[in-house]
């Protein structure tokens, strides 16, 4: 079943390699069936030179696997939480990249200090707090996608669509699976950038506010005019 | 059409994944045909590793297409103000990579701290500073060329091939396609040894001009002695 | 003798340069036979891209040659010390690989900034002191073995299967040799991310205690639930 | 003539880019044949990727080519007076290597602060002071050369195989070519791990003596142990 779509997202998994956004097995990809509301995860701990697209394993939205010889990844209950919440997304991504992941250790949002940022994210990309223990202890998983909800309930999830977990590492999201990718390439690669940035002048502002949004509008929305 | 330069464009713009200064389609180069006063230049938001001679898109200095079937990249009309106003080069390159970005996003031009640097570029590679709102609006990609064309309104453009646009990334340019890509190198090269070089001495001061006048001497102008 | 484990050590051994822990020579890798305690360690000196699983080394924990061509790494005494002290362990690493070596260099443990460390890593990576004087001229490799010994006497040296020696570098290990090099790559990993961590925000505090137990808890012990 | 050192000479300039340590024709590597005091050095800015053996260019100690179809390297003079003065060398490195610049432009020598570099360098590798203006003028690669042989004047040169010009790059040494290189892999290694050994502790002080002369006569000298 949805074998088309455990072909997209084994290929995305293996992105994750390609570009140099994960260390043995720390990353997962997922993606959404938006008809049926299953998606298809990597199977938990299973190393990416060893992957092949059966070892994709099949979910539903209340957790119940519905397919597959493996156990879904650990961080599934987190993919399930941004599937219910965030309308219109069809692909979830979480690494340990090493850049956007020191940003979260350090427990700080991205400042968006340049075009490359606001060509795909709208402003910081935030660092959600901490879970307490009683949150970890009763879910933590599920909880972590309580949280990143919880933080886009008033916000545009679309237009920013990555989070760093506090002491944790970055999620992030996209219409399907290999957009999601692409936002954690980008992601990567802005983290690195602003910490260079803030090593060459520490006292640095973010971009004005006209420069991001020509930026972004350029490429989202009804007068997008970069591409094709 | 101009089969040639077109080869040639398209083999440069193939240089800046070679030489990591490109993440997917952050990039674009150009090359000039110094006779018809036409230019080749890379299509808007095609991936590198699709990219053929043929897809190249054939501009005038008016900002119309000549022949192409892909739109032009967005920053052509940057390029048109360059090629205008800088007669005698022939190429023209525009990265986001990652050094040179953060410096442009530090919003510092790049001090001549050696001889690296004053091999290829004679004194500070500047940085321009933010277009007003009023510059985004009425033509962001034009006017980040007339900002940069009324820099070096009384400078030398030929000794200093290389330009950071605040909050953005830089432009490079050259007698042709691949020599700008060259300084683009440079450009990158000089940005990254520059950051670690205030990282080690944060009270580092540039070169003395005098090893600078040396290096750049030694491979430009009537007594260069450097090469075959 | 031991052929399969020599095999082994061998594949260990050639996993440091895949994945960038070595420049030339320097680092090791050795397995331990559980029901012989008789063990197997790169020559010294070798380079990598000549090593052949029969230039393994076989050595007894009286520090005597069994079998072999070549004189054993000068690091065997060290790995001796640690077979003799730590039960359950059958492999050990020894390199400068770069991150880890400059913490090394800079006399700190490495905090748990994040549950990339804490996965595999039960808290602080520590950092022992120098040998004296005496203490190196004595037997300098084996009482830097006596020394790590020393640190963990009432530490649990499987839930920390890491340690820097001040101004050297690191040893990791586990229960077998690609266990030892599987940490040793963990090791390099968080130790670049904390440095990065702390470039980002230099009043960085630890990891939350509930958090670091989740994450290894997660991985190890009764209750573990991450992979097949 | 010399068929045997310019394969050498050749294989030891190809190892350059194989290690990350040059940019386009930044680099260049010389060795000596001690009988007939000629030496073999490449070609001045020709490109490593069209290079062959018979490029190589044949040279007396008294600056004149003996044999070779293209000009000396640049810093041939400089080659000149270290082989002159230093006896016992017979190869020379110069590179613009990222991390050995970035200490060069920084004007500081790199403390030892590990095994690493003591296992190679006895203590640290120092930064000779800016050619004064007359001495640029008068003959700028001789005068580099006759400024690094002043500074050694009354220093172990072998035990010291390293040498930073301030805002200009490294040279290294060897009894050969290859080893030449060797110490100029060696010392992009140490300059990026003190680099980053003073980020994570400011304060950090160089290693103990006692363990750098451990490190360095365990491999050096009559009472040596290391390899085979």
């Amino acid at each position: 079943m949805l074998e088309k779509l455990k072909q997209e997202v084994y290929e995305a998994n293996m992105l994750l390699p390609k570009y140099g956004l994960v260390t043995f097995t720390w990353g997962n990809v997922s993606g959404l069936d938006a008809e049926s509301k299953l998606f298809v995860i990597k199977p938990s701990g299973v190393e990416y030179d060893r992957l092949t697209p059966d070892d994709m394993v099949v979910m539903d939205l209340g957790g119940n696997k519905v397919e597959g010889k493996y156990n879904p990844s650990s961080d599934t209950e987190t993919h399930i939480e941004l599937y219910k919440a965030f309308p219109g997304i069809g692909g979830i991504v979480h690494t340990h990249s090493a850049w956007a992941t020191s940003w979260a250790q350090a427990g700080r949002g991205i400042p968006c200090y340049g075009t490359t940022q606001a060509d795909y994210m709208y402003g910081e990309v935030p660092c959600v707090r901490n879970l307490t223990k009683e949150e970890i202890d009763e879910a933590y998983e599920k909880n972590t996608g309580v949280l990143i909800v919880d933080y886009f309930k008033d916000k545009d999830y679309i237009a920013v669509p990555a989070v760093l977990c506090k002491n944790h590492g970055p999620f992030t999201w996209g219409r399907d699976a290999h957009e999601a990718v692409h936002n954690a390439v980008v992601l990567e690669e802005v983290a690195k950038m602003a910490a260079r940035t803030e090593m060459i002048n520490p006292d640095v502002k973010p971009a004005p506010q006209e420069l991001q949004d020509k930026h972004y509008y350029r490429k989202h929305g009804a007068n997008a005019y970069y591409g094709q």
